[in-house]
């Protein structure tokens, strides 16, 4: 049973405030044995990648190879299900097409003054991708993760991934493949990380890492961060639905458990102002977990972590909206349109009732990878600017610099560098 | 003396890839440390601010008070130097118009099959930015982080900065003001960091830390980070210089010397066609060594991390300069335009010979807070993007949901996730 917080309570504002803060995840402290593998990879390179391998993904890369080759790639392609081969292509064409339309545009311009300014955008060279091993392996993310990057001109797309017991499940590399990826090579853990970041005798090195992964994975990232960029820290997915008590509860109830079947840690929260409606909804959860393969994953998520929030109105409702800062936000009321502008934090937005946010995960067009544990309130879901950077551009002429000067002088020698000042005023003979 | 290295040398590429990786900053480990501060902050909240400050900053905020009044900022602005806050204003307007053009633009459409997309960008509801204490109290980097914030419509624009003594510059006050910010905190440290993300009495918490700071500052950002966003944590600051012979040697040095200013660990490298041209700047760069009143600085940053590059050629200079990822890049050569587009990697570029980088830290219009340690490579320097957010939106109606289903149940259940599927399903009783 979720818990149910009814916003008229008197303690409300307290028990939502602890509803807000719990934790949903244990963190593991891994640092130092992540600090000894990077280490071993940067002084052994590819000896080291084939010891952690067969250590811990039992897997012999002397024999199998670290990287994997296009008969590997041609071999995944027969080995998948025709069906759902199809269903990539058609997932990553809307993906890409979505994605094509969030390439920032250069800007060059001349000021009042003729300063000319501008911003001038270009692919990161190099991207590394980590794919995690086992149940974890959605190729759907293969392709969330590296369509942008191909969209955004990364000439190097780089895959790393376990291959436990020798095996990588064929949908990865089909996904890979029909992304564009350019290099996979068979290997996890935080030795893949360090592989990407400082390069082995097998793997050049990357400029960028993104992509989830376990406590090893992410301690790695935060280990390497700084020699290569990181994308942000991936917690557990969830789902809040605002729904009004005109939608069908079993709907709603499916929604909450796709969420709920991801991880125990997961979270599924639904907000209505309708008390028996919110019942339904939760006695629907009931009947449709007996039904589930991932039932007792969901059943836990479910009780730990879920919940359904009475609230007097839909008014009221939205400052609570705005403080969970969803990962992902299903708008299931009668005028969600009206609702909209006043979301200011949620990863994505899923807007009435024939949106579920599975949608988005799949075949939408737009991205999976969101922020989670109310980071939405300070960041992005992943775009294509993940996949580019920004470099200002200024240019004076003698004119300009005269014109600038006087206030440049005045703010070094106010800031005590003298040579900053001097650098402007000898080109001027001041 | 800076170091030499010659591209037609048989060991370049050893040298070069050794320079490349040259650690310029030793890094304290202050991790336990930090960690107790910031729990005792959180458990104790304004007293713990007030204890810390005394020991650290031996000023008494139990009397002083944690908050800067408006009439502390009335009384800054007569302390001021009025030619500088003059200065101070002329860039303010100046970093506010350049970084208006940078204000992401929401996106709204419909697919050929009338799936509804876009894109809604929000501001980060409250910032805090944190500037340093003492002579690394700069206020044009006030300017620079606050404005951005302000153009992105961020509401509260929270600074926190160390009085030690009891005395702020008066010129962070001001240059505070003139951008809008909307709180100052008498605190510096791992407790201002602490205070920001997690709130006190006095300091309601903010979203987002900004800002620059010493090693228990940026480990602090790094601890606080997930419960609030962090910016990128700055390193030493570098200039690389590409310049041919046609040039006043006095003012590269000039150039060169202003970067090295700033910190026993900046760099400074030239990069030049012409090896007696290269000397000339050396001599220039000893010779204006001894008039500055930073000598001593300028002149360790210079012997230990300085160097002039000889190259064959400028398009044999291109891959270095793109390794390098110089956070400022000056190109000071005859066709600057015709470099620029071979410029893959670099946080700012200065066109042309009247476009000394000294213009960019203060009145260009552009920002100084830039990608520093080869990080070009994979991030920007800062802009109003960086205090904006993004949240997906996707909109489908019954017939979008028909022709999107059969592929999102395909990838789901191939994922083995069938709550997954099942959200699709029950929408259109399959």
């Amino acid at each position: 049973m979720a818990i149910t917080l009814r916003q008229s309570d008197a303690d409300f504002e307290k028990r939502f405030a602890a509803f807000l803060t719990t934790k949903r995840e244990v963190s593991h402290d891994v640092d130092a044995t992540v600090r000894a593998i990077i280490d071993d990879v940067r002084d052994r390179g590819d000896a080291a990648l084939i010891d952690y391998t067969l250590k811990f993904d039992r897997a012999d890369l002397g024999t199998l190879g670290i990287a994997v080759t296009r008969a590997d790639i041609e071999q995944a392609y027969k080995d998948a299900d025709p069906e759902t081969v199809e269903a990539l292509r058609f997932a990553r064409d809307r993906i890409r097409s979505h994605h094509a339309r969030q390439m920032p545009k250069d800007d060059r311009y001349v000021d009042p003054i003729g300063v000319e300014l501008g911003s001038r955008w270009t692919a990161v060279e190099a991207v590394g991708l980590y794919v995690p091993g086992g149940t974890a392996s959605y190729p759907s993310s293969v392709l969330m993760n590296a369509v942008p990057a191909q969209v955004a001109g990364v000439e190097r797309i780089v895959i790393v991934v376990p291959a436990s017991g020798g095996v990588i499940n064929p949908l990865t590399l089909v996904a890979a493949d029909l992304a564009g990826v350019s290099e996979i090579y068979r290997v996890g853990g935080a030795q893949a990380v360090a592989a990407l970041a400082y390069g082995t005798e097998t793997i050049a090195p990357v400029a960028k890492i993104v992509g989830p992964g376990n406590a090893y994975v992410a301690a790695a990232k935060r280990q390497v961060f700084g020699t290569v960029g990181i994308d942000m820290i991936a917690g557990p997915s969830e789902v809040l639905v605002v729904a009004d008590s005109d939608n069908d509860p079993d709907w709603l109830a499916a929604d909450l458990l796709a969420q709920a079947e991801h991880d125990v840690s997961a979270q599924s929260i639904l907000i209505t102002d309708d008390a028996a409606f919110g019942k339904s909804v939760e006695e629907a959860v009931e009947r449709q977990i007996k039904l589930l393969p991932r039932a007792e994953t969901a059943a836990a998520s479910w009780r730990d972590f879920g919940a359904v929030i009475l609230v007097d109105d839909f008014d009221a409702a939205m400052p609570l909206v705005n403080r969970i800062a969803a990962e992902h936000l299903e708008l299931a009321v009668a005028d969600p349109e009206a609702m909209l502008p006043k979301v200011r934090n949620a990863g994505a937005i899923f807007i009435g009732k024939h949106t579920p946010e599975v949608i988005g995960d799949y075949v939408g067009g737009s991205n999976h990878v969101l922020p989670t544990a109310r980071s939405a309130r300070f960041s992005s879901g992943l775009t294509v600017l993940d996949f580019v950077k920004r470099s200002s551009i200024l240019k004076l002429g003698p004119d300009q610099l005269r014109a600038l000067a006087p206030a440049a002088i005045a703010l070094a020698k106010a800031e005590g560098l003298d040579a900053h000042a001097r650098s402007v005023a000898i080109r001027l003979n001041m």
